[in-house]
């Protein structure tokens, strides 16, 4: 072996006749420096801590108690019950590209059913989670400096991965309803004539987050109109749609059109759970296979799927009937408390019709921005408003919150709201 | 809202004031292109038809009859039953970015005891299988233009993310042992001499893939003094260690060093199931946070993880007792098969210890590469040497190809060999 030169190398520490492996100690040796090694693209981002307040309405969570916990492995049981060869060689395979076929068939019926449009399971892609799917859509469609419209407060993961492929994320308009049509045709135009066409429109357009705004019918179909107009896809994210505790649901992008111009996006983490890791998107052909070119691995796991599979194909719609009034009731526990609480504040707050959010604006001269942390500590968890802001800009929402109403329970959404008006006193912001 | 002109837009055939979503139908609009909207990085790769063969000798499979399906279920249900509010709340949630901890702490646990090193929960991820894992490692480090080395011929899966990436990678000389340490040593000192110094070391030590060989500790030793002396990082991929049935095992580069120069990658599809989708890595702290930050959402699923820890907790002895007996039979019916009907023709095949493979050498001027696709269709599939070999050149590997005898049947191997070795005479490879 070639002689290094005088420094002693760490390995020279070690007994190099030894059989054994030598347990591990973080003083043996110097660290390794990977200082000049990392990659241009990579940061040293910090890992998120995970910390929960005692009244948490910062997190987008489900009711868990709704989570069918028990019928989800009885339904894995009985897959295996019924033809465990079957499931064996499903489990025992890596998962085709698309993932399990049977989630596939059961999604593309349940989209027929509750969405309003057809597709074949070999045009739908299961991914881990929706957060897989847009990262996978947005690669296959964003060159660094591309702009890109979104709603002008929208999901933060989606803005994040946007960035990071090198988008240039432009907020449009919105009203309680959600994105303003004539605003966008204005903005694309704009746009457009000063060389900076973007290049799609991201949207959620079902009891959005954070806004729990629903666009409607006529104001998709407009929006659709102007999309073709400027030949800008719709990148549709529809992850809330199963979360409709009243009103009508509104026609999916994707159920009003099928040239291709739109991207649909769904999830079972806000049915189901988010710990099942199961989302999915379809889009066109071409897309699709360029979107997957971009997976790391294989198809996501066959587990959660068989399980997801059989429970849904059997009870969806008894889930469902459990699921959203308890939704509903915890809403409008949380409502009658900004009421009591807020009503004489100057604030406003809107009233979806399902999903998980509540936006509160308090008045323009309130900053809930700055003490978010403090109330955090002293009990009560909210996402402030500029983490929401498409375009990351900071000219808007510090004074606005989103408050999940449906992981607390309908007694501690009533508590936390009352100590939130009570924090926000003592420290100004209202 | 603006007309756009004469022309008539796919929504004026709509009923604008229709209520209801309308059905799919394919011929009603023009088909939207993307074809100046796809991004430069994106490429039009088909999917993976999934095709296999009646004998099945090509894809990385474990014995499916091993997978302890009910074992897993019963698991799950066991942990609902422990406890079923804290099984509620880690599904409810979004996974830790590192994933499941229960997990990350069995893993951990499982580390010192079989790999004879220590770390903590906190520095290990779990992630969507290895590949996730791999790809997360590869993107931290990795610039377009970067030289990687790894064995010359290596898993295409991870060649196939490396190239992705941007890896110039290039293939380091091998032995029936796995890497020849001075080779190794040889060629980094000339890449470095020529201005193209390399930028890390992919290698699967053990049981390797596609050749079968393991790396002995004396070797891994010299491959790490090497590595310091180079400034070159070790990526290492331990995802067959729990697949030995005979010999002993060799200490993982990550127990002969804690300097952080060592990056550990491994699996649980190839002990439980690939289908589950569950891998992990360790690395440096800031390595692991640069690798998390290309994730594209949260931690994997938390249904499998929660099973996976239950049943290996309970039963990984006995698991593995029971796993690598059949493993060892198949690998012998299909070595003493190779022995029956290639023992005349000048080829020569690995004998493992371990893992899946076979790496079958026929003579030089034999080419089994061109004629696989026939084979396959008349029977029996395997891998050919090519797709494996590092820097993808197309110098070497027209002779080889990769048997995997986990997935068959012992029965299955030797009538799928005895087919082989007609099918070779028919085709003139022998």
């Amino acid at each position: 072996m070639a002689d290094s030169g005088s420094k002693l190398h760490p390995l020279d520490l070690y007994d190099m006749t030894a059989a054994e492996p030598r347990l591990g100690s973080s003083n043996m040796v110097d660290t390794f420096s990977y200082d000049t090694l990392f990659s241009e693209g990579s940061t040293d981002t910090p890992l998120n801590p995970g910390l929960h307040a005692k009244y948490d309405f910062a997190t987008a969570y489900p009711a868990p108690e709704t989570l069918p916990l028990d019928g989800l492995i009885q339904s894995l049981q009985a897959a295996v019950d019924r033809d465990s060869t079957k499931v064996l060689a499903e489990l025992a395979y890596y998962p085709h590209q698309l993932g399990a076929l049977e989630l596939r068939e059961y999604t593309a019926e349940k989209l027929a059913a509750d969405r309003g449009f057809t597709v074949t399971a070999d045009e739908i892609a299961l991914t881990n989670g929706s957060g897989e799917a847009l990262g996978l859509v947005i690669q296959a469609l964003t060159d660094p400096g591309d702009i890109v419209l979104a709603e002008e407060f929208v999901y933060m993961g989606t803005t994040s991965q946007l960035r990071r492929f090198g988008a240039d994320v432009r907020g449009v308009a919105m009203d309680e309803g959600g994105i303003i049509p004539q605003a966008l045709d204005e903005q694309v135009t704009a746009l457009t004539a000063a060389g900076e066409t973007p290049k799609y429109l991201y949207t959620i357009p079902e009891h959005q987050n954070p806004m729990g705004s629903t666009l409607s019918g006529e104001r998709r179909k407009e929006i659709l109109k102007i999309a073709h107009k400027h030949n800008l896809p719709i990148l549709e994210d529809d992850c809330y749609v199963d979360l409709r505790y009243k009103g009508d649901v509104q026609p999916a992008f994707r159920a009003l059109d099928d040239s291709g111009i739109v991207v649909y996006v769904a999830s079972y983490s806000k049915l189901l759970a988010p710990g099942l890791r199961l989302g999915y998107f379809t889009a066109s052909p071409e897309l699709m296979r360029r979107a997957l070119s971009f997976k790391l691995g294989s198809g996501p796991n066959q587990f959660a799927a068989v399980a997801i599979e059989g429970y849904l194909r059997n009870n969806l719609e008894s889930h469902r009937d459990n699921f959203n009034p308890i939704l509903e009731a915890k809403c409008d526990s949380m409502v009658v408390a900004l009421e009591e609480h807020f009503g004489d504040s100057g604030a406003t707050w809107s009233i979806p019709e399902g999903g998980c959010y509540v936006w509160l604006t308090m008045p323009e001269s309130s900053d809930i921005s700055t003490i978010r942390d403090k109330v955090f500590d002293q009990g009560v968890g909210y996402v402030a408003g500029p983490n929401f802001e498409a375009d990351a800009s900071g000219r808007i929402g510090k004074n606005c919150a989103r408050l999940c109403f449906a992981f607390e329970s309908v007694e501690k959404n009533a508590e936390g709201i009352a100590l939130l008006a009570q924090l926000f006193k003592q420290h100004g912001a209202m």
